[in-house]
């Protein structure tokens, strides 16, 4: 096992009705942001039950945020918040409004000259605005986690920053919330949850037993509520365990200890940045590629995946990690989501896009840093 | 699954070398009082790694936390801290140091006039001391949660206490440092993390998929690392397993949206105050009775067990639960620890104590609230 260290402060308040708590969890004399993104939770009765639990506090609206959040509309989010004096932010939706108000957080309170150097130096985030959640859309782990993802929609760059400051300090997680969601969106929700608990697990092997097996058990309710949850979208049981096992696919756990590869979320986003492509559309289409290519470097962990979590227990370790690579390619198709550019009307012309913005980045991506922007053209090559 | 809430702010920093971390953990400025037990910290160098690390601060030493600490050294801490100013605490060592001191934090600033009350009476903690700890004893998970019991030597009460004011600020787990425990501390150790989780899983079923997976993870881990430990006390990934899955054996992770029952615990620790029982001892003696006498209550889960944990997969459901317990037993027995009350020479007339004493308490146990001191006679009659 790996040294590592685990720090996570989010208080999570999970279930039916739980929205109520926000009276307890955010402060009586609070000044709230509310924000949101196309209104889908004015349609769905969260916005009245949100209202309602937050009472007399004096509510300012920020609604828009789009999915892959530009930051040009979070600056507009800080504009309000200093006009306003706003005290204490309040992201309802998914992950694209978490991750906007984590940026918003820190922006709010940045002391430097423009706050896209937090994303495009990585510069440190001293000190972000408090803030809590009410989750609508399981899939990105934002809920209870300290990183955001942010777009610059001049430059189509897609970047990424992580710090202390930015974990919620509460998230409500109504599996009710999400029953009214478009069949597209769970796929995209399950697709995205998937794709986290394989880029850190399937790597090799350091004999961790227990984020190995956790690892495991995230993937096996994915594959087992997935079959299930579009023939029964308002099954509580269902939707609870889909809407947990995404928090807990990306809240630091079962990273705890483990190599990680991360570049099949890394060349997403690049997919994503130039043919806004939904993010977890990327995800489906890229993921194979990856373990396909690197299967070699992967053999041992696909052998015990195919083994642990889809039961394939004839053949070779080869043999097994080429039928687990067929298996989830397999599930994501069952779930509607794409497995080939083709799929989304996206050529071979695209991967120069992407290969090109690699190379200047001069990034290896990978638990080896190994995967070059030469093996990322592979990559793609194999998703064409 | 059930509504639940989780939160848990304690950072963890786990590994080898990794003691040196308190440098930059604890406060620059801190007047410190180093707690621990008998001494055996200053036998494996864990002692002098502490000291190293903490360079220049002042440091004031506490010895001679017992196993089961008692609410009167608790006090005598709590005088010493007053005198010399003391204001962060760093206990080293297992369980005992570590809920000693959360008392000890609760105490110190307590603004009643009997402390005590703060577990008979269960008066809420409103302030603690700020500490970390550096955990040297894998088993009770206390490094990462926010409860401690403690025993009051003059009326032979074990009781326990909870509070957000005594989460460690960091716990650093490093497994070498459990290298040169003896073996019965390893063994319990191990019973004691099997039995939390078995607390928080072996009751009735919610469909909750992740929380069932995590914990049988857990149990599975157990099996197969304690199958090895004892013939390879100083293999790295062995104690590092066995280490982390006592911390997330009790950190309230598994038991999300779970139904609890900590019957085992509660009848133990009236063993343990009447007879001065080792916790670990009580627990692998108690166990097997409870889940035999409340069979037909926890079957679902028990059938569960016997195939995901144990490969059990033959024979009707309670032919499964019973070879599951069987095999509870023959793992406990493998490790050294003992079954039944004759094995730690007690016979019969305990029962009537440890039942006067829950009859007294008014205490019904068990997740149906079903386990009365009548039924706590059953299980231990199960167990002479």
């Amino acid at each position: 096992m790996n040294n590592f260290s685990f720090y996570n402060p989010t208080k999570i308040v999970f279930g039916k009705g739980e929205i109520a708590q926000l009276d307890a969890l955010v402060p009586k004399t609070a000044k709230v942001l509310l924000i949101y993104g196309s209104g889908s939770i004015k349609k769905n009765g969260v916005y009245d039950q949100v209202i309602k639990a937050l009472g007399k506090r004096k509510v300012t609206e920020f609604e828009g945020v789009e999915p892959n959040p530009y930051f040009e509309t979070c600056l507009d989010a800080v504009s309000i918040i200093k006009q306003k004096k706003i005290d204490f932010l309040l992201p309802v939706g998914g992950g694209s409004v978490i991750d906007a108000t984590k940026f918003i957080a820190a922006a709010a309170l940045y002391e430097g000259k423009d706050s896209w150097d937090i994303l495009s130096k990585q510069v440190e985030v001293k000190q972000a605005m408090p803030f809590g959640s009410v989750l609508t859309l399981p899939a990105t782990g934002s809920e209870m986690n300290k990183g955001a993802v942010i777009t610059k929609s001049e430059t189509k760059e897609k970047l990424a920053f992580h710090s202390d400051k930015v974990f919620p300090q509460f998230s409500i997680l109504d599996p009710e919330t999400t029953y009214s969601l478009p069949k597209r969106q769970i796929t995209n929700g399950i697709v995205d949850t998937f794709v986290h608990v394989i880029e850190q697990y399937c790597t090799y092997p350091v004999r961790n037993q227990i984020s190995d097996r956790f690892a495991e058990s995230i993937l096996q309710t994915l594959l087992e509520e997935g079959g299930k949850v579009m023939k029964n979208p308002t099954d509580y049981d269902i939707k609870s365990n889909l809407m947990w096992a995404a928090t807990l696919g990306l809240n630091g756990l079962i990273a705890c200890g483990q190599p990680e590869d991360w570049s099949t979320h890394m060349i997403g986003h690049e997919l994503t940045a130039f043919f806004e492509l939904d993010h977890g559309v990327t995800l489906s289409i890229v993921l194979p590629g990856v373990l396909r290519v690197m299967k070699k470097d992967k053999l041992d962990k696909l052998a015990q995946m195919a083994s642990r979590v889809f039961g394939i227990n004839e053949g070779s370790r080869t043999e097994r990690a080429d039928k687990a690579i067929l298996a989830i390619e397999r599930f994501f198709r069952s779930l509607g989501a794409p497995t080939h550019l083709s799929d989304v009307n996206l050529d071979a012309s695209c991967i120069d896009i992407v290969v090109e913005r690699l190379e200047k980045r001069g990034w290896a991506l990978g638990e080896r840093h190994n995967i070059t922007p030469s093996k990322v053209r592979e990559i793609l090559t194999n998703r064409i």
